[in-house]
């Protein structure tokens, strides 16, 4: 095969529609019976080539690949891992626009989305090649020793040391920013992890696209080639492909961005290995909102515009999209959720990522509108729900309902991956405070408030604080902005981990484990602890932060 | 009963043998059926009074006490924290000789080795009061919002919070410093986390002591009384107190330091929960020792005075101790084995926690000599190791095998909890390479080396380094320096969570999880992200550390 850097990846790319395993697509015969195609959602057609899954060996070969990189990979120095992480930003951006028809086909997602996720990808692979540089967020600490001290102390230095190879399972629906380059790939490739990329079935032309971009990436910065490999899955395949990974022995960590039952399930494999593995799963958020009266009569219009925008973008197939409003009962609600209704109705139909998830979406809103009580104030005709061949539809939905029914009936309490939301109309605080105890744990949870609003304010913050990982005032909670302090993560079920965010310079805590090395000659340990400090970056010595040298024994 | 503060703790206290909750000790009648006692190791008795396990009832009282405590104890001021730590320490402390003489009883430990424990105990306590001051630990973050940029940046504040009531379970062979005043209570309290303590059955009188120093400690804090409650388990509930622990649902996470099969099925209870929890489990290692050819000619006298010390302290009951010994076949190391066996024999006998550890360490011994080609170069006489009433004790026990046999036999690679060492004879540096390549995870592992061993020492760093938590050159393992580097932790089955530390400041993380707080009104944010910094403490603001206040917006 040709080296990778002297295939344009710009204008017509060839797609062989097959894994790449230590820096070459595999070749040779396939198995017919395990072919897929993805979909156009916006059509309803197939989209050529046909892809065919990696087998149990290429599983094998791909895990065995990293686990041999993972020695020169993870010894390399944090420049070169931080030039890596850029020069992936870069070629997934040399790839041009291919890469945003390639993904508006495959995903239905639209320009302005894709364009903007793109540009998000690139910078939270460039905010970590600076954070791998800036080298704190290895948290290396120094307490040095005291050996004329009776008993005397031991010299001990820790740091964050990579846990070993990684694998990343790409989302549905982030087919950029959670999927081939993500937040988990970028992560993991910062702290040295080599990573076995699970491609998701349903933008498989995408995937193959990006990991051409990562692997042009490794082979430009010259390193190990099974510093990353991308495993085609789908079809009949599409499970084994991910339990066999998660199973085998080189493999040290696993992200999964997807369903609850998915994350759940690997996280399962993961612990019943003779040797348990950690599992970082994503999984389902309802991210409510509280809509406080004082909040209401000053911001009606803002709020009603921002929520049915943040609702309905990317036909509500984000995990941070708002799915839950509560408000108390009064003649403002009932106009504000009118007003909702008729700019959610306006928005019109979008298209979804698959035919699955318009599948399961339509039984979660049936079981939901069954419930006694719940009223339908943005409807989508059940004639249009049926499934036809052709655009996969999706339109607005808006369920109004008494928060004592929203108690009782877990139908409308789980998440509905969709643009649909759930008004619960509240009698007063304690009713309001009751219903929110029954939502589950969320990435996000947004208060809307004035100062007229003080005395509900801090309850309900107090109660939203224990469910969420990101609380948001006067706001909506798509738009996750990438620094430091950002938290992407929360309690069960949003996350397995809620312990970890996937944004943030924090995220790399995922791959490593901290080792401490005592009285250890000073050649033999990680450049980030030796007492010259080479790579001059700020530590922790005895207690105080400090850029300078520790002194030699 | 009677308020806590008005019984004097030293001199002669009458113990319950009851479980404690919300400040209170159980009174009321009790199950016969189930009372146990516990025994004294080095005489074979029974020591009095006798212990009544927790009830359901009884578990579940304790938990809803610690959910209802949660709320104030997690908004209490850092310094209030702080301030119970070290209450906690000073009660301890006060409880004096009564203490020492009762884990004497209770352990069969010496005296020394008690004081030493107290006092290390006493220090994790003061060091996570300071920490708790520090206030960098808690890590907050601040990103400030830049409300004129298009699109405009949110404000975002990022620190950690508690996840909720703690459950931690005490280990048999630290009576204190991994017991209910031990470091996972310290940790939970620190940072907020009320916490349910479940005692170790083989230590209930000092359990019951430490507990009333705890709960003189939060009453006298003035801090809610469900902060803390301490559950007797033991006889036929010690399982059923554990296991309804962790599935109860104000239970937030749980620490527990124990066997293999104690903390593998916590993890599975906690992991099949409707909201998994995490279990942070500190099981079993092997702490394997490459001792280089240069350094067993220049430290041969130290080193084999520190090792069989460091084997045979506490009769080999603590979890950091050489398990392994891997050498390079020669005749100096001949001779380095012989001297180990000759003075591991000359520390004789040492008395074992209880019978059932005892009857363990015989049935592990059994099987390992049962195997081919290994010799006993220091022996437990065969006739010495039959059950007896009276002392438990035993005798160290050096094995000695070539790496081949090691290889084959799983008999030889897993934990001896007593006093015993496998002696590893490596043929080739390959041949102990591929040996080290077969130990399994551990806290620590330890090299020594000599400027004239380097051929091998960075092989066998690299090698170790992936299996441990911490790596240590010529010295030994036990003696666990607290402080902000130490590492207690390490691959499974060290532990299941190789990313957590069981010491320093960074072991509070394991009661907590990030919380993101975005465009929120200064008086709801946490004091730590307030505008004002009122706590004074450091914060990384926009990328940079600091203690000055943020600009109001």
């Amino acid at each position: 095969m040709t080296a990778l850097r002297e295939r344009p990846l710009a204008g017509h790319v060839q797609l062989t529609g097959r894994s790449a395993i230590g820096g070459r697509f595999i070749e040779g015969p396939t198995l017919p019976a395990h072919a897929f195609h993805s979909l156009n959602p916006g059509t309803g057609e197939n989209i050529e080539p046909t892809f065919h899954p990696a087998t149990d060996e290429q599983v094998d070969s791909a895990c065995l690949a990293a686990w041999d990189a993972f020695g020169d990979f993870s010894g390399t120095a944090p420049s070169r891992r931080a030039r890596l992480l850029e020069t992936i930003a870069t070629e997934v951006r040399d790839i041009g626009e291919l890469l945003v028809s390639t993904v508006m086909a495959e995903t239905g997602l639209g320009e302005e989305r894709i364009v903007a996720e793109r540009d998000r990808t690139m910078d939270t692979l460039r905010q970590l090649a600076d954070a791998v540089r800036d080298g704190r967020w290895m948290e290396p600490i120094i307490d040095r020793g005291e050996p004329n001290r009776r008993p005397p102390k031991a010299d001990i230095r820790r740091m964050l040391q990579p846990m070993g190879p990684a694998a990343v399972f790409g989302a549905s629906n982030f087919p950029l920013a959670y999927s081939v380059a993500g937040g988990d790939t970028a992560s993991a490739l910062a702290v040295g992890c080599p990573v076995i990329f699970k491609g998701h079935p349903s933008h498989p032309a995408t995937s193959e696209l990006v990991a051409r971009a990562v692997m042009a990436a490794v082979e430009g910065c010259g390193l190990p080639a099974g510093t990353f490999s991308y495993l085609v899955a789908g079809g009949p395949r599409e499970q084994a492909v991910g339990s066999l990974l998660v199973r085998n022995p080189c493999v040290r960590a696993v992200g999964f961005t997807g369903s609850i039952s998915g994350g759940v399930a690997l996280s399962k494999l993961a612990a019943d290995r003779l040797d348990p593995i950690p599992v970082y799963a994503e999984m389902g958020s309802v991210n409510p909102v509280v809509m406080l009266p004082g909040a209401i009569e000053k911001h009606s219009e803002a709020a009603t515009q921002q929520l049915a925008a943040s609702i309905t973008e990317s036909c509500g197939q984000q995990c941070t999209r708002p799915g839950m409003i509560f408000l108390h009962a009064s003649y403002a609600a009932d106009k504000f959720l009118a007003d909702l209704a008729n700019r959610m109705e306006a928005a019109g139909p979008g298209t979804m990522l698959s035919v699955r998830l318009r599948r399961n979406l339509v039984g979660r809103i049936e079981r939901a509108e069954a419930a006694r009580g719940v009223e339908m104030i943005a409807s989508w005709d059940p004639k249009l729900r049926a499934e036809r061949p052709g655009p996969v539809r999706a339109y607005p939905v808006l369920m109004r309902t008494p928060a004592a029914v929203f108690r009782e009936h877990i139908a409308l309490r789980e998440e509905f991956f969709g643009p649909v939301a759930v008004a619960v109309v509240c009698a007063s605080t304690t009713d309001m405070l009751r219903a929110l105890a029954m939502v589950q744990g969320s990435l996000t949870g947004t208060i809307w408030a004035e100062p007229g609003d003080e005395a509900d304010t801090r309850r309900v913050h107090t109660m939203m604080e224990q469910r969420v990982g990101r609380l948001i005032y006067n706001g909506v909670p798509t738009g996750v902005r990438v620094a430091p302090a950002m938290v992407h993560g929360g309690p069960y079920p949003a996350t397995n981990r809620p312990e970890s965010s996937a944004q943030g310079p924090t995220a790399i805590r995922r791959w490593c484990r901290p080792v401490c090395f005592q009285e250890t000659p000073d050649h033999l340990l990680p450049p980030a602890l030796q007492a010259g400090n080479p790579l001059k970056i700020e530590r922790l010595v005895n207690g105080k932060a400090s850029r300078e040298p520790t002194p030699t024994k």
